[in-house]
């Protein structure tokens, strides 16, 4: 059966998208630990991180790279952090979380609660900044 | 002024190597929040990850992916997880965290205190399983 990712990227469960290319796709946290907390995934289906293939893995970050990017210029924390955990959903993703405060706990704990036009807002502000 | 990673890949400070290659390095951290907690660095010396330019960048992490697998074959976690933060040394790092308990929080917080025999030796238990 196609992980919850695999049905986002298809459409069948809607997201905030904030970019896709060929091979990968981004779109916001729905439990965000902070504002803008975005995953970043491969389109092809991988549980464990460290078993996608190098080249994808290596293009992987560089997407990452962009979309961070996108989130610094946009909501300009002091920078934006990654964490992989990868236990509960098993489907590779990286979450690029922004740092706006050095001594809050940087970790996947509690999440925000964001109304959905602000969701959607924050996806098209970080959007409008991505340039793959 | 060189970094403290730049001078611990120069030899002038001391650390627990797990593996090195022409332009990256791995090492243990020395305040491990688990057993096995690696830092793995660009040789050149760049502040924030998403700076690196993309060839490394992308480098740096199918790096990370040889290490993780000597961490996951050696150490027998669940599996490895990354945090960057990135916030306390000025020098480009992936934290590799062995996840050993998938209840267990996941974040930089409070690091065990393991002697420096112990450090010694899953360094070198770590290092005998790299395929670079």
């Amino acid at each position: 059966m196609a992980s919850i990712f695999t049905r986002i990227v298809e459409g069948e469960i809607p997201c905030y998208k904030i970019a896709e290319s060929d091979r990968f796709f981004a779109f916001l946290d729905i439990n965000p630990v902070q504002k803008g907390h975005t995953l970043v995934i491969p389109k092809q289906e991988t549980d464990y991180l460290f078993d996608v293939e190098n080249e994808t893995l290596g293009g992987l970050i560089v997407f990452a790279k962009s979309i961070a990017r996108a989130i610094d210029t946009s909501l300009q924390p002091i920078r934006t952090g990654i964490i992989v955990e990868g236990l509960e959903v098993p489907h590779a993703h990286i979450h690029l979380i922004p740092i706006y405060d050095a001594n809050q706990s940087f970790s996947l704990g509690r999440s925000l609660s964001l109304p959905s036009e602000e969701m959607q807002s924050i996806a098209q502000t970080i959007s409008a900044e991505v340039h793959l």
